[in-house]
């Protein structure tokens, strides 16, 4: 029972804070034999990385993965990997103010009275800064993944940015990387962009919400009933820094929905696999996979770190306002993108695993 | 890692099946010293029980529950407590037709590809009878919480039926046990009436929506990063069945809010404890209570066991349709109201005792 | 984390009180598709049942284990299987006296500084009860690990009573059965008779050595570095009541062995495996099976509840004595041998699927 | 499910190979406010460290522990502490030989066989040196301990060197320090001085045992019925490179007393709480602490790595010999010391918290 770990078998224990020396994932559980190597892992940091954009917040990190363990001539030897990101941008900013103030929105509080002590620079632990290993991790799943189903792929992107979602008719993957919203959806994006220009202008902030499909995944995966293959990817993407909800396939559309409405029928497919008419389940059914897209979105709130005064108490219970100075996130929801990826990555994964150990292959032949 | 069984410490297992002898929970992590007995748990059943309501399904199990083990003299004991419900209601139905048949919409095709078995009588495992099991143990649950903390409530109802939403401004929690929909709108609950009666009749069905709140939570609960109370709670829920999303405080609508709309401002309270603006946050910020009224929504799809036929495979690969006979449940949400409030006692307890397991107290005062 | 659970994939957990209304296991993580009945298993809960000599205490319980669930047309279904057992035999005695005091050597008084409140019936949740849930979960481990690998055998024995060993170059395994003892010795067999029969005339008890071994387990299981297969076992057979020690192969006296003595030298065998000189290793390196035979031994210590009279103290801190009236276990290390092959056979088949799920198949060739 | 960690509140979780860039330890549920720094670990890792003595392998590792999170202005925070130890001596050897034959009695076949790939350079992640990483966390383990339980001790020594043990009516806890064998009898040191230098010169190593007693532990730790405080411990200490036997108390010796001598009866002391006759116990009953001295021991088995050529194969099947070159430990056993020290503050630490969680303070009173 380690509450800064997740997954059963590949499994990963983040660690570190925002402006301590470094952080990191510890990553237990890897499958021998898998290639690996710091540039493969780098790949997927280096699209999450801050500064990206005039979008996001511009804290200069290289943010640069080092294999400590766990790989040797090129390869996962099965034991544990250890993947260090060292700190090298914490601005020697002056903490004295933050010390003493909780910001409304954040962990501060709550961090406080739970802990009695907490690294205030910057958010120490709850900072989002910890899912820059998640992201590490996830790139060490990636490489996994491949090996073991090479036909699997996972996309994440942004479907709304406050109030404007995209268009679903105009939905186009190939448009993710062209704009710095990972919008799928090309007009979509322009009218982000105008969006957030005003927000951060006026000092303001928004939430969004992220969508993140997985390809090819085979059937069977999940481990009913508590290790569902929906319960952990509702639980890794709701554990990601700001998230308030987190949907599969339909999801809180499917109360809506009628009975007839929702329904996946199901035929035999040509090549002698059971396909669907429809995907409203999101890939999952009773918790395991069906080999369907599996869909996932979640809602990031707006970050409360607005150059707005917030009204709020000292440690000594004093009524104060807090103000945050300089540059802002206007949507701290962007660069959960690659986060999403990650979690759904190392989920995918660990069942991947935990089936194959309880079950080995899929037992049930159709046709 | 059991994936039958949620929790850290409070720990609870469930087994059984639809059909088979008996189901239950085997709960481990109870504390001693806690007063129960059958009576109080059977309490918590009967809320859940088929046959309420002409609206939920005509199964009638008596559901009558057994403290095997854990219990002496009244009291807990800290060992094992094992909760048992004997199934006395399986139809000798001929389940012939069924047991080559995949229904949409249900894990029967699922567990068949994964398993290559499955106890198809009423969905075996993957039945929602499995959370019968939960209720008693979210009873169990609630006698070491009234313990603990007496002050804590824990209050379920139903927000939304298809596309029909209760009016927040007429929310009145005394209305919850006056009407068959845990409605807490008077005049909800009598459009629901209308409505469902007209899905019954034309043999169709509808999801719901489900919200659990939770008063008297004490600050601090929750264990960062992959522990937090927020991911184990969306954990609990999706992995309820016929859940498809998941929603703390806003939910989903936190991703249109702006940062200044969606800040819970900090105050000092006159009993020196710290109040907020407002509760955007659900009750939880980085993962930790806040002490607020802890908020959980949760969306069930509608069931696929409609009057209607649907087309389906066979085992061996033939097209073929489904149809349900007889009586069905137009909405299977309503009877998920005691789950998430059980759901929600366990996972309470199980953070208070993580809680003072790792810290103790709660180490920082304000003020 | 569940503190009344073993095993990682293949998970037992064990509830119940020796005079509660039944006891069981609850075991999660069988693999699906293997044949298995109540018969089964009930073979080997007879041949632990109290009453089977003179030598063992006379407490009638038929110990029928019942099949609750996970057991579908003869087959696992892969779901919790719930095994009860329900006490018939809890005596209407007076417990007045026993309720108040504290038996040397038991853990009554351990229990009640913990916990505040124990069944005193029997040792309530402490009683060796306990392990007939464990050999009920043996029995379903093993029709498992039949299917698995059909060569596997597990084999326990008694190699001493007191100071009285067996003589190694008379080990004969089929004698095992012949004796009221499980000794491969004959001859060792009939002077532990007389030795006991002293014992019980003279109201004393004695301690005992118990070996299990494993045949035919492939080379590969274990997970280091805490998951080793050695580090299972010996948590295994320590968590059995009343023992005191745990070796592999050597054991401790491989703290006299030097370097030469001690090797195990590696050949290449006829079929292309490798073959050892020796097994001073007990077929175990770095904590991972080699493929040679599983040697595990465990001491139980004496019990104390014996018919001299014993100094201890009651509840409200009064000196008094204790005495064990009528019958006693003169040794009761000898039951403890089919529980020392449960244990065996659940860790056994933990650790095979643990393998299949973490690495697949043995991915190292020799040759 | 981490099978690179141990513990349930407390948990460790390391990582490195012994010629990796680095190995350490992540250690999640550390208890925030607890006074540390980099020396205060450091100082344990000292006791440990190779080259201390000419009977001890002369790497000459500096092992300088980091901590690279979870410690804020001298303070644990109570989010995971990362502690590394950077590799800095790792010889430019030619390890072309080892690469390809399996030294017999390490590890080399069996990781070899069960991964497929393993770093042959020191033995990989099955090398000692991973002990590093286990007196880094028992050192911060001991700071929380002494801050939770003032009184608490823990005190190792050897007890045997090969077939020579000390003389418990000379064991003079004052001694340990007084020679390079932490040996409590000065006496048996002289001795096992000639012995080793023996050993060493004719190239060949002895096992040896280590007793590890903790003292001013509470009573009431431990969870039965598997996570006993006496499994735990035999867990930690078989999971040590190794070790082969693992005793409480009287170990393997309980099995030869009888009832009447293993007795430990109890009696009320002057200060009212319960005080034991003897402590054949170990400090343990029913899996619980008693309140006494917690008592456990367990052998090191003589290495592998000795001077006479051992015959072996290679991984292409070949016969062959190996024979360790230059320096060689003859007693490996000595530095396991600090290891069995480590293991038991972690685990006493672990149980502490645990207990807490879900029992509170112990609850039952006496007199």
């Amino acid at each position: 029972m380690s509450l800064n770990s997740f997954g059963h078998i590949f499994r990963v224990t983040t660690w570190g804070e925002s402006h301590g020396p470094a952080l990191g994932a510890t990553v237990d559980g890897v499958p021998p034999g898998v290639p690996v190597d710091e540039g493969a892992i780098q790949h997927w940091l280096d699209r999450r990385k801050p500064g990206q954009s005039k979008y996001t917040t511009q804290r200069r990190e290289a943010d640069q993965v080092q294999i400590l363990s766990g790989v040797f001539e090129g390869q996962t030897t099965g034991t544990p990997v250890q993947l260090m990101i060292e700190n090298t941008d914490q601005r020697s900013k002056d903490y004295s103010e933050i010390a003493e103030k909780f910001r409304p929105g954040h962990a501060d509080i709550t961090y406080w009275q739970k802990y009695g002590i907490r690294d205030y620079r910057g958010g120490g632990r709850s900072s989002a800064r910890e899912t820059a290993a998640r992201v590490a991790a996830g790139g060490l799943a990636r490489a996994a993944l491949t090996q073991m189903v090479p036909g699997i792929e996972i996309i994440g992107y942004m479907t709304q940015i406050g109030p404007h979602g995209i268009d679903r008719a105009r939905l186009d993957l190939g448009q993710i990387g062209e704009n710095p919203f990972w919008c799928p959806d090309a007009q979509a994006a322009g009218d982000w962009a105008g969006y957030l220009d005003g927000l951060r202008k006026s000092g303001n902030s928004v939430g969004a919400v992220i969508e993140v499909v997985a390809r090819g995944v085979p059937a069977g995966l999940g481990a009913p009933v508590y290790g569902k293959l929906d319960t952990d990817l509702a639980a890794a993407m709701m554990s990601i820094n700001a998230v308030k909800g987190v949907e599969i396939g339909e999801g809180m559309a499917a109360a809506t929905l009628t009975g007839e409405d929702n329904a996946d029928e199901i035929f035999m497919g040509n090549d002698g696999q059971p396909v669907y008419s429809s995907n409203h389940a999101g890939g999952i059914l009773g918790g395991i996979s069906t080999g369907q897209d599996v869909v996932v979105r979640f809602a990031v709130k707006p970050t409360s770190s607005i150059l707005k005064p917030r009204q709020t108490i000292t440690k000594s219970g004093e009524a104060t306002e807090i103000i945050t100075k300089g540059r802002h996130d206007p949507c701290v929801g962007i660069r959960a993108v690659p986060v999403g990826e990650a979690m759904m990555a190392c989920v995918l994964l660990d069942h991947l695993l935990l089936h194959r150990g309880q079950i080995g292959e899929n037992r049930g032949r159709i046709g």
